[in-house]
Order: C-alpha cells, then structure tokens, then sequence
C-alpha cells in the first residue's frame, strides 16, 4: 500500500536545513490536504517558506508536500518567542485561515525542543 | 522554483499520528536521496514503517518521501529508552547502514521533546 502523490518542495533559501547545535526548537506541521484550490495553495505555502525565513530566529525549514495527501513541513527556531511572533504575523495568520477553512482535511502542529543531532556530514551544502 | 517529486507515502496502520498528550519525544529524520536502488529503498522504508509500529513504545509515525529528492519522516516515542532500543533493533541498524552506504546523500536525525500540541481536530480517523 504505497500510493504515489505528486510532492512539490521548495527548494528556496528556506530550505537549509544546516540547523546549529541544540538546544531549539522545532514546530512540526503535518497535514492532509483537502484536494481544494491546489494551485493557490501551493503558491502561498511556498510565499510562508519564504516569509519564515525572514523572521527572527529562524533557523531553517524542511517541507515535503503532495498536491492532493499528506505534507510534512518542520521549522527550526531559536526559541518560544520567535515562533510566537511567527504565528502573530498577519500574512502568515491569513494563511492559516485559509488552511483551516479549505486548504486541510485535518492538520497537526507540534512544538518540540531538539535536545540530539547527528547528520551525515557536518555541513550540507544547499544549493 | 518548485520541482516535481513522486512522493510514496505509506499509509499502514503506522501512519497515524493520533499521539497523546505531551510529553513525548518526536525523531526527525530528514533526508536527501541518492537516487541509486530506488525500489529497494522504499521496500525496505515501507518494513521500517511497520517494524517500528510493532516497538514497544511507539506513538506514531508520519511520512513523506520522493523517489529521488528529499524525505521527511517523524516518528513519535514515549522516551529515550524506547527511541535507543528501537536504535539497537539489528534489522534497523542494518536499514541503517545500507542507508548511509547506499541510499542516502546527506541526512539530519533530530530529537526533540514534543511540549505542545494543536490539532484541527480532536481524533483524526485514519481508514
């Protein structure tokens, strides 16, 4: 039972995943998508990659998402506060209206602090 | 920029995510592919899924991953103990290895403490 979605991944600026050492926080969000308004869903969940990236804090993001299935999306940040003024933001606000009102079948958001890394090679080169 | 995966997602009784309470632990395993051995890659991804749902402690796994691209996959324990006895599991390490030697051209592993959680809705029904 493995069905095939088409996952479109951003692979912006965003997308480092070149996190420091612990301890910080990651906010994971997993989703199901509803199947509704695909295209402007995609377009918006790239422009939040984007707008994370800007915010205080931010120490990197990891998105893999279907069109019509399940999403994964973990953001990295130095601390509670940060990811509270993330979720202030009105642009990032509007978005999640929209995500609760059509975009998501159902949605779960976690916040966890990373106490344990390990990686395959000390740095990744994002390019 | 948003290249096209084909994303398999496997959706055995692993794959809810219906976790309890915090606290619990989450492991973060992200990845980028090699793209050598695709096939055998996701048989042996689809038994890990399944193995570790059979671990004593196990919460739930959530995944997401591409043929030749990156790869998401969470899965959530009751503690350490738990999360290093499933790391000791031979037929893991061996998945393991094969995956550092093989599958994989750079992965991060990330522990984190779950604290906080937000659902769209109290139970998620997985069919």
């Amino acid at each position: 039972m493995a069905p095939d979605f088409v996952l479109s991944l951003s692979e912006g600026p965003g997308m480092s995943a070149d996190t420091p050492d612990p301890p910080f926080l990651a906010v994971i969000f997993t989703s199901k998508h509803s199947g509704q308004d695909v295209e402007e869903y995609g377009r918006v969940a790239d422009r939040m990659i984007e707008l994370a990236a800007q915010q205080d804090g931010y120490l990197g993001i990891e998105s893999a998402r279907s069109e019509n299935g399940p999403g994964i999306t973990v953001s990295y940040w130095r601390d509670e506060e940060c990811i509270n003024a993330w979720y202030r933001n009105a642009e990032h606000r509007d978005a999640r209206r929209r995500g609760r009102e059509k975009w998501y079948e159902h949605f779960h958001l976690r916040v966890a602090q990373v106490h344990r890394t390990y990686s395959s090679q000390p740095r990744v080169e994002e390019t």
